[in-house]
Formats: structure tokens, C-alpha cells, sequence
């Protein structure tokens, strides 16, 4: 039983304002701010075509800031676009390897297999060429996403990096995150004993012009809800006439998601996405303080990266400045 | 920043058991409880193929039991195996409107449309055909997914009905509902200001053998937590070897969700994820009783309509008896 019959059409106007000039139509070695716009030439009569335009932030972990963190990210323009995130394993600083060496490669190896032939435009192919390619010790989970031209976004992701899809509002399309118990994500690895592309949740969703992504590493699931994540779009959007600069858009939402990340996961009181996983594994303060009325709360301290993208008309996207 | 490396395979084993004889093979007009399995006789070297062995369970709501409810399904074999839910909306009958009729005249003409050749096997197409077919007075959200033999199950869907993709004990795979408000969920309509199949969601997933899809109206959704769809299914795998007709589980594991939402939905005190959503769109009880430490509970009592399926090997699927 659905209960109340639709009356009237809900009208939620997507600013044109939204399609506006690229900075870059390079592939990106990852770095802290980045925006991009793709645009593609090709027609197709049938279905008009579309591409991302992206806006990127990172904020290391804090006690990371000087390497910059243990998460990698790149962003192409090739085809509609192709954004992807991966997040070295922490645990391996014990056993003296850099968490940062895997992840970073990683992603320097997928970026520039891109358009490798044989990895055809598909996101699982690119995860196991990658892979294949990366020499260095270490583990991370790992997230590629790539759109057609015709709108078709392509999904194959190996452990907790995530991605939401909002629609007039809504979260109308995410991923789920896989792990062998808490805190242990599946993930890639030099070693054997890791996962690989098999082990990846391949998917994909029919992107229309007008769709937000926002993908991240846990650091921003942890510790922002997709609630959020649908507020924090929307108030950006309101504010949006105010923007001197409207290319800046898309940067100045990745970094307002990144720092409410960075904020929550430095309050200990913020019942979080990741404490409130936490108590549901079991996980919470010593009974007497529960007796107390107290419970486990805080963010989670993380890297945390956030890729935040529109898609727009390519017609309606001008080519890269 | 992903924190524990992982050390060890973790081996969940799927018996084979599961792989067992059909009941049917022909498509299914709604009934209470039913089972399918779908084979397909075709071979691909590249890939193994793949289909539903599917049981379904449909409880009404306790005020409608006579007229059967206004959930409608149904169940096809074709190609790989399709399913669909459509939940009439209730509101209907303050116009003396039977909210059933559009729900279940809309699933018979999808399941009459699954083999048309315009359809081409894309579920978004056949909810336009089988909107467009429908002749009812009314409005009902919808849900259609259409398995490939390779393994590609396509998904599109209006509302709020839903579907669950689970793996080795975990959910790789969601939908989200979609609506204008609380309780008014996106609904295909005899009515133009109503939606059509340009609004449904539509995505993919590549299903392996041995993974688990969970397909529901919302009266399942909102009287069940993801966790206990996890955990349901977990219990009716342990117990699988008791089970004295295996070809049984799928329909037992049906009717446990069916009945776990039921209890829940006539529990005033249970905390449901209906009531969740209620107070987080700012629905509670009066200030009053907030001081008292009172909160809105309770489940929804509704129509509840719940599908589960195993996607199993076409050869190690006998053909329907």
C-alpha cells in the first residue's frame, strides 16, 4: 500500500547556470583541488549526449598531512569521464610499508590504462589490469566509475570507497560497501590472500543531465550521512547565483562535503556513520558507563577524498578552456 | 584509510543443494505462494549461464485479506527469469476507487508484454508498454528486474517498492525508493500528472551464482531492516539440510521475510524503518510525551509482497518438472 495519490507535478529547476566552462580536459594525477568538465563531439540523434563535469577535494588524515594522506583518486575525460578512488590499508605501517605506496600506484596505473584497448571501457577490466600492474607492497579498496557517452555509468568497486547518485533531491542510486568484518574492507592486495577484480560488485546506473555524483573514500561515509551529503548539495545549489566564478561550483561543494567529513570525524560526541556501525557489531563503552547512558560516539579520523560531478549536455558543456 | 590488512580467505560455502528441481515454468498470474525455477538450454563457453530459482509469498493487509490486497506480482521464466511488484496506491479508495484494479491489471499486462519484441528485454520499456496498456482507474509504484543468462540483471523502477542483491552474508546491491513527500512515493498513474517509465531509475548489476535477490513492496521494506534480511537468510541457509523438499526453501525464506515484516507491522512498539523515516521528516508524538521519553513507533501495516530467488547454474538447474 503506497499511500497518497501524486497530485501535482514537483518542479525542481536545474540551473543552466550548472553547464558551465571546463578548466582542464587532462587526465589529473591526483592533487588536492581539481575541477574538469568532458565534453564530447560525436553526435548522436537518438539520445543527447552527456559527460561529468567534476569538482575534487582530499584532506589527509591529520597525523598524514606532510605525505598527504593514504588515499588516491584520478579523474580522465575520456568518453563521458572517468573518476575513480582508492584508500591504502593503514595496517601495513606496521609492518614498516608506506599505506600510500599501493594506493597511489594503483590509481597511476588505471588512469594511464584508461584507453588501453583491451580493458575495453569497463570498470572491472581496468580494476585487473591495474592491479596486475602495481608492483608496490600493500593493500587498498578501490572504486572506478566510467560514463557513456549515452549516459550509461559503469560501477565496479572492491571494498568501502562508495558513490551516491542525486536525482531532483534524492539519492536514487549507491553502492554498499563489502567487508570481511569491521574495519577490514575487502581489498586489493600484493599479496595473495587479498581480493581481486573477480571480488568486485560491478553495476552500473542510466545517468540523465542534470544528475549529481559524489563519490569518496570511507572517510566521507563514515562520517557524513546521505542525508547530508542531499542538504549539503542542495544548499550549494540555492547559493549558486552567488558564485562569482560558477566553475568553482563543483570544487566548492567536494570541499564543503570533505571538511563537514573532517569536522564530524574531530567530534567525539558526533554519533557517526561509523560509531553507530561500530555499536551495531557490538562494539560500545564498558557497561558501566552504558548504565550511565553513555555510549560509544565520535567520527572516525581518516583520509578523506570526495569527487563531486554534474552531468551536463556535452552540447551544453563547452569545450575545455 | 582502510584499517586491517586481510590475512585469510574467508570461505562461505553456497551448497549445492540449492541448485534443486522447479515446480514451474510457465509466467504466473498473483497468487499467495509460489516457486519457480528458470532454466535456459542455450550455452555460452565464455561464460556460464545463469537463472532465477525463485519463491514468492504475499501477505495483505489484515483490513484487505478478502480482496487479496493491492500488492500485484508476477514471476517469468523467460530468458534468464523476470520479476516484478506493483503496490496500488490506497488513497484511491477515498474515491471510491479500488486501488487494486491498476496494480494487478498493470502486472498482467506486464507479464503478457515480457517476450514482445518492442520490449526488446529492457524493463524500462516494458513498464512503458504496460503503463500505457493499463486501462484502470488508479496509480501503483512498480518494480521490474529482467535477468540476463549472462548474469546482467537490469532493473528499473517507480517508487517505493524495492530490491536487496545479497552475497556471501552481505547486501552488494540496493535500490532506493523514490517519492514527492512522506508517503507519497513516485507512482505510475492513470492520471497525466502521474509518472511514467522517463522516471524510473534504471540500473544494473552482474549477479554470480550462488547470490541472492530479495524483491519487495514497501510494506516489506518498511517493517524489515536490511540487517534482518541478511540475518533471515542466513538462518534458512543453516537450516537448509532439515529442509525435507529442498525446491521448499525459496518459499519458506519468502514467507519468514513476508511473516517478520507482518509481526512487525502490527508491533506498536517495534522501532520500524518506517517510523525512523516518519520522525526524521519531523513526524513524532506531541511535545508531551517527547519529555516523557516517548517516541513515534510501531510498524506499517500494509500490503506485503516479498520475492527470493537464487541465482543458480542452468546446467546444475534441472528443467522444470
Amino acid at each position: 500500500m503506497a499511500n497518497s495519490i501524486y497530485r501535482a507535478s514537483i518542479l525542481q529547476s536545474y540551473s543552466q547556470l550548472l553547464f558551465q566552462p571546463c578548466l582542464s580536459n587532462k587526465h589529473c594525477v591526483p592533487k588536492k583541488t581539481n575541477l574538469l568538465c568532458f565534453a564530447s563531439s560525436q553526435l548522436n540523434p537518438a539520445r543527447s549526449e552527456v559527460s561529468f563535469c567534476i569538482g575534487t577535494h582530499l584532506i589527509p588524515h591529520p597525523n598524514k598531512v606532510e605525505r598527504g594522506g593514504e588515499d588516491a583518486f584520478f579523474v580522465s575525460n575520456f568518453k563521458g569521464g572517468v573518476i575513480a578512488v582508492a584508500d591504502g590499508v593503514s595496517g601495513w605501517a606496521e609492518q614498516n610499508v608506506d599505506p600510500s605506496l599501493f594506493s597511489k600506484e594503483l590509481m597511476a596505473n588505471a588512469s594511464s590504462l584508461v584507453g588501453n584497448l583491451e580493458v575495453n571501457y569497463d570498470p572491472q577490466i581496468l580494476i585487473r589490469k591495474a592491479h596486475a600492474a602495481t608492483c608496490s607492497k600493500g593493500s587498498a579498496t578501490a572504486i572506478v566509475a566510467m560514463l557513456e557517452r549515452n549516459g550509461t555509468m559503469k560501477v565496479a568497486s572492491v571494498g568501502d570507497c562508495g558513490l551516491r547518485v542525486i536525482r531532483k533531491g534524492q539519492i536514487i542510486f549507491s553502492t554498499t560497501p563489502q567487508e570481511h568484518y569491521f574495519d577490514c574492507p575487502y581489498q586489493l592486495s600484493s599479496e595473495l590472500v587479498g581480493q581481486t577484480y573477480l571480488d568486485a560488485v560491478v553495476s552500473s546506473v542510466e545517468l540523465v543531465e542534470g544528475d549529481t555524483i559524489v563519490m569518496g573514500s570511507d572517510g566521507l561515509f563514515d562520517n557524513v550521512f546521505d542525508g547530508e551529503i542531499v542538504s549539503t548539495l542542495a544548499a550549494h545549489s540555492d547559493v549558486v547565483e552567488a558564485v562569482a566564478k560558477l566553475h568553482d561550483q563543483y570544487v566548492m561543494v567536494a570541499k564543503a562535503l570533505a571538511k563537514l567529513a573532517s569536522n564530524h570525524s574531530l567530534d567525539s560526541r558526533f554519533d557517526s556513520p561509523y560509531t553507530i556501525e561500530a555499536r551495531s557489531k557490538g562494539l560500545d563503552v564498558p557497561f558501566w558507563k552504558k548504565i550511565l547512558g553513555m555510549k560509544l560516539t565520535g567520527g572516525k579520523l581518516d583520509d578523506i577524498t570526495v569527487i563531486v560531478g554534474q552531468v551536463v549536455s556535452s552540447a551544453a558543456s563547452p569545450q575545455p578552456t
